[in-house]
């Protein structure tokens, strides 16, 4: 791309490229890469898209997406001004690195996390450490005890699924009163606790969650945040002076119908996790170690295999796992629990499966 | 809201608060204040929406879009390889101002013109130059001849919808080699001329549409870029390093079918025109006087009236325009061209209408 450089490309923002998980085109695949729910989303939100008036569309959606902020408020037990929605946590958790940490001082993040803290961090030119996890990937919270600019981990943590104790969580937010702190809930809903209630506590909270993964939306695009109103209101000064209409109104309608209801996504998460457990037994069975996973996903090693290999021995067999070539991790697949099927499929491959 | 600032508070991002246009929820408004299009999206886009299988929102959407920008590529006569696909078309003018305007040296657009280009630069702290349009509201090329670090305008122009000649266009992209110089085109299709040719010719020409407006989707958000291969690998860079799955599965279902829709398109665009014109020949008639539009909206003064009292007045009668309080302009009211039975409704309200 360099060979013949123009004098306007002296201006372009240079960038780490970044590789999405596989999203493979091909059809009977077993994908355990993405860490997506392996049900449909509820079926009120197929009634509510069926029921959508197109003809709307020509609209603007509602610039403060009331609908879904109110359900949410509702399902989360807030106030409908501790929410701030977002197309994906992704969407919502750049907007937090943009509106909150603007100290010049370092955020800080664990080493072994979710791979854009750091990539976010750049493009917003916000100076970073990442912190590391102790030898068993768990935060040691005294490290989170010096002058920064912000604070960002996810609970459970990815790719580990390792969950910290409410307890650490608050230690952590007491000792910084100055500085946002950020818990990032993608997994929380698949038998982890939520932070929620110390939002009402700490007005310096942020706690963000999204519809990807237990509401089974992946496709849809919906995340959101949960603060005090202070907190709500700095994101919304900056999100409107920077794009007012960011949720279509589909999303707005299909996600008010997914958080409205609450029986399905108490059915679904349960099979998941009932699936979570049997695939741990299975494949402790089959001499794999893993942290003891509270999310969607196991993030698995075999002192007899290696990773890398199996990856790509999975990937011939059409099942998609996860392998992230980075330091510390790279004896490690990540896993997500699919249906019980899936993990079946998955445990009679490896029970079959040798490197000698 | 700063009563009782607390430490986190220092480090947060200040901005100038931007307040989008009036969506109001009541029924049997008249809404001409947001440059909508009067009539639903295309057939297709309703059928594509009915066979969505809602199931597959589990997963996440094809970060690339590929149906979509296939669509969109044929449609604009150009290769996959020079379409970027957004959250609308404020998505993606703001990817490419933090792509693109990267130098230190000023961007430069127009004084009077859409309003998030200096919101945005103040954003991504690019200094810019808004250049004074001519006392007719026009372009001046020589103007654009000075050095800089970029350049964008609509063309037409929002909210006054004169349309400069794309000789105009073409000398200044000439002039420019080390600029990126994007053309915002979100109001084209109403008898405009796209510079859509000149993307071949010269690699740091961006042209920027939207299906918010011609395509009747304001509320799906969808828009896009076109330019050279270069330009665009740059742009898919930075978005993949920000946020991997910005569409959703039922944005780029939905956009596919409005492209490819071609004689919806020209049908209602045609109404919407021939709309436009018996419009301006009410408002002279009335006494109001316009630049000559090529967009969807007209923007009219009457030397007899005060602009802000008529914008309160129809608002009143359930009649929403735009009203924008900027020097230069504030006698002035944007005017969406409605259906012809909304545009009636409006020249009724005025020959009634009297300041006296």
């Amino acid at each position: 791309m360099k060979e013949t450089r123009a004098g306007w490309e002296e201006n372009v923002r240079q960038v780490v490229p970044y590789v999405p998980g596989e999203q493979p085109k091909e059809d009977g695949v077993i994908k355990l890469n993405t860490n997506e729910n392996p049900y449909p989303p509820s079926p009120k939100v197929e009634a509510a898209l069926r029921g959508e008036k197109v003809a709307d569309l020509r609209k603007y959606p509602d610039p403060t997406a009331e609908m879904l902020v109110d359900a949410i408020a509702q399902q989360c037990g807030v106030t409908p001004d501790m929410v701030y929605p977002g197309v994906g946590s992704d969407d919502v958790l750049s907007m937090c690195f943009m509106t909150f940490f603007q100290s010049g001082k370092p955020l800080l993040f664990p080493d072994i996390t979710y791979s854009f803290y750091d990539v976010w961090a750049q493009l917003y030119r916000i100076p970073y450490l990442a912190v590391p996890l102790d030898k068993h990937f768990h935060i040691q919270k005294e490290d989170y005890y010096t002058e920064n600019g912000g604070i960002i981990f996810p609970n459970p943590n990815a790719p580990t699924g390792i969950e910290e104790s409410q307890d650490m969580v608050e230690d952590i937010i007491q000792h910084n009163p100055d500085s946002v702190v950020i818990v990032d809930e993608a997994y929380v809903d698949f038998g982890g606790t939520s932070a929620l209630p110390f939002v009402k506590k700490y007005d310096n909270l942020l706690v963000v969650q999204t519809f990807s993964k237990s509401r089974s939306m992946a496709g849809m695009r919906i995340g959101y945040a949960i603060g005090s109103p202070k907190l709500i209101e700095y994101l919304n000064r900056v999100k409107y002076s920077f794009n007012s209409y960011t949720m279509s109104r589909t999303a707005i309608e299909a996600g008010t119908a997914a958080m409205e209801d609450k029986d399905y996504f108490e059915t679904t998460r349960n099979k998941i996790i009932e699936t979570r457990e049997w695939s741990k037994k299975e494949l402790a069975r089959l001499g794999f170690t893993f942290p003891d996973s509270k999310a969607n996903f196991l993030f698995v090693t075999n002192p007899k295999l290696d990773a890398k290999k199996l990856f790509e021995d999975l990937k011939q067999a059409k099942i998609y796992v996860r392998y992230f070539d980075k330091p510390r991790i790279n004896q490690y697949l990540r896993i997500t629990i699919g249906t019980q099927e899936e993990m079946q499929a998955l445990i009679h491959f490896l029970e079959n499966y040798s490197q000698d």
